[in-house]
């Protein structure tokens, strides 16, 4: 603004001058994502002298997560405290081409961010400082494939789920084109991540819902504790562990398909009504479930892990895992239909007459979402105590591709190829 | 819902007696306040067996602020990472009876709660478990004085404050006739105490607003570090220390007020318009505040608590600090006039077209709002640069009662004297 501010122009440090060698020789490590970069040069060589010194080594928060390699992060990663959930639409006349460069500038944002390093437009550099575990994870609704011209190889199950009874679903928290889950252990890192990837989408996308979530901050539980929901519940003990069963998760396609180390991802929406859950007793309250409220142990055992004895009879007979239980419901017969459930709580302000207004953003990931989770929010849908005080209202389906390897963009396998 | 679930009632804990305890000997203590908990015992008694043991000792988290003593805790308390500012507003006919009664059952929540206890009616007791720093701050809208009869003690500065021209005020942000800030360094203890807090008052009140604000998590900077703002800027370097200034926060009524030991809180919804201040070039965002963004550094000095030198001429005469940048308008001659700032970061959804949808929810303590606040406020007013890039859209003034002493409520020296 004044002659004055040169003084303030910082010599270049590492990170300015990794920029400018990755324009000089970068740009073919990323194909074609490099053309979304042209325009951008010249704006970037006038920032690079002005990027902030690499991130304090003092400070914590320097944690991260491997961006790259066959599978993204964000799925399997141990959760986050944090979570947005952003849905974008596809902006008119977005073609294969679009898609192709938006994919590269996202690759690029995110392969940076995640190492706690600023993305290349990045003008709140100094809040890219504190990676904390960011993950970003990129979905795609059926849209894309339409985009691309590539009808042919949209998954079967990448449309909206089917119509359940238990579905109260507003359509401003439905579907999209594309999905970041953005997660990481601290909030503004959330915040700057969301910003910096919607603004760099802006001339192909425009913003669809935003559903931001919780757990307990970091330092506040011992690691590995299972997180509660806002009825109280310990929620994720039993749980799809990639390590033993990958083939849940990763997509293996035989015939080497584009999704082949990717998976799908639905989102959830589901409403808490704690006003009536508040009502009910303890007992009532724990047999809902057939978990215990203080450990999440099962009623049929003492300890959270404690594998729950369904066949079990009170004095009186009857079942001591109740026959609609939640956990009887969700479970099933069939081990192929299980999934990996990634959920976060939401709490937003109470509309009129309300006392609260929370519930779940219920995310989960699996390699074929009609043979995984259809089958089993169809028997929820039948019966499960748990549907008398949560309601979905929204509810979205987005094909996730495989990770970006060294030198490829995200969704390459499937744009490319 | 069976006979089974006798099963699982637990033996009586420590904090199960000490509910008892409270309801056979604790009532004097409170006052007035045991009036409201006449009603509630039988189910109190119900729930006794019930609660769960105290909080383990080995999780984290566990770190409390004392709610009891001269002042209310979340004033000059280290700003937790998490904040929700909860408005109500009064049902019809509430008097000073319904007062005393809302205001001993809030006080005995908030001891509790502060301390990492479930509340007495606490139906989710185990989100009660990590304080993590909880503090809860209650606040008096003018419609308190009128529903209590006791208008005559209404401070002159509490009312709405006066249009300023940079104001686009949206109802659905301002005023509120109490206020609760609950702070805490975990998201799920904040929505918590909110709800039970919310819930308690459900026959006196209605949830006007709520707001939530963020800072970075606990343990992801260093303690001590200033925060950020979604600017970018590192934002509160230059506070008020009650330690060293008590007068600007405390009231202190020669007179022995009931407001001697309180103060007065103004919350403010800043929109940023992140969008045109992301095209500003770096050292005209540097020269709208007067600092720089990289370490918060004044532009004419090296370090964040350097003295800025507002004399200090550029090589062209011209000021260093520029004449309208928000530090110089916002920094008084007059030493009164200095205030507490405590502000959190917000990110909601973007509406339709837009990227993002930050600002701040700008906090302020002081003893006396227009004495301290509104001069300054009215400055920056007329001449700010920031003013270009930020928009007020929601004002609130409340009056914060002295801290409840052993055996006193919230609020006491107001409605009982
Ligand atoms: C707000 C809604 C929901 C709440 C509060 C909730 C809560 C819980 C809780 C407390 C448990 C027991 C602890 C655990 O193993 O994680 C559980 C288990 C489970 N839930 Fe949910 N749940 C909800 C919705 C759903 C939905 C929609 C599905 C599937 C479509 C689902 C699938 C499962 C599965 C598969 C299990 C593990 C069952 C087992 O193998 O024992 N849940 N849920
Ligand atoms: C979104 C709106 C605002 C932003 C982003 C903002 C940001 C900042 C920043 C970055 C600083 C410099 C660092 C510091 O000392 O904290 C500052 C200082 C200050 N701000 Fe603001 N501010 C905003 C609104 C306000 C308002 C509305 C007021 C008063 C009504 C105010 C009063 C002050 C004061 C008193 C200082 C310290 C000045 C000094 O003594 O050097 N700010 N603000």
């Amino acid at each position: 603004m004044s002659a004055d501010d040169e003084r303030d122009v910082r010599p270049a440090t590492s990170s300015g001058s990794s920029r400018r060698s990755f324009l000089r020789g970068g740009a073919a490590a990323l194909g074609g994502a490099a053309l979304a970069l042209g325009g951008r040069s010249a704006w970037d060589a006038a920032q690079a002298t002005e990027a902030p010194a690499a991130p304090p080594a003092d400070a914590d928060g320097r944690a991260t997560v491997p961006f790259r390699g066959p599978h993204q992060a964000g799925v399997d990663t141990p959760p986050q405290s944090f979570a947005a959930f952003v849905a974008l639409d596809l902006a008119d006349g977005v073609d294969r081409d679009a898609l192709i460069r938006l994919m590269g500038i996202w690759t690029d944002d995110v392969d940076r961010l995640a190492a706690g390093k600023a993305g290349l437009t990045d003008t709140e550099p100094e809040l890219a400082q504190v990676p904390a575990r960011l993950t970003v994870t990129l979905g795609y609704g059926p849209a894309v494939f339409t985009a691309a011209g590539l009808e042919d190889r949209r998954p079967s199950w990448l449309r909206p789920l089917p119509a359940f009874d238990v579905d109260r679903l507003e359509d401003r928290w439905n579907d999209g084109d594309l999905i970041l889950q953005v997660c990481a252990d601290d909030e503004v890192t959330v915040s700057h991540a969301v910003r910096l990837l919607v603004k760099e989408a802006r001339t192909f996308t425009t913003v669809r819902w935003v559903q931001r979530g919780f757990r307990r901050a970091p330092g506040t539980t011992k690691p590995g504790t299972t997180m509660r929901n806002l009825m109280g519940q310990v929620d994720g003990t039993r749980n799809v562990d990639t390590g033993v069963d990958p083939g849940l998760v990763w997509h293996t396609d035989a015939a080497g398909g584009w999704l082949a180390g990717g998976t799908s991802m639905v989102v959830r929406r589901i409403a808490m009504n704690l006003d009536t859950w508040d009502e009910l007793d303890r007992a009532g309250r724990e047999q809902a479930v057939g978990r215990r409220l203080a450990d999440g142990s099962p009623l049929t055992g003492t300890a959270e892990h404690d594998e729950p004895d369904l066949e079990a009879k009170g004095p009186n007979g009857l079942d001591v895992i109740n026959p609609i239980a939640h956990i009887r419901r969700a479970r099933t017969e069939n081990a192929a239909e299980r999934f990996l459930r990634r959920a976060y709580n939401y709490d937003d302000a109470p509309g009129p007459g309300e006392l609260s207004a929370s519930g779940l953003v219920f995310v989960t990931f699996q390699a074929d979402v009609d043979r995984q989770f259809v089958p089993v929010q169809r028997k929820l849908d039948e019966a499960d105590l748990l549907n008398i005080w949560t309601t979905p209202i929204g509810s979205a389906v987005f094909a996730v591709p495989p990770g970006a390897r060294d030198g490829e963009y995200l969704g390459q396998a499937l744009l490319e190829a």
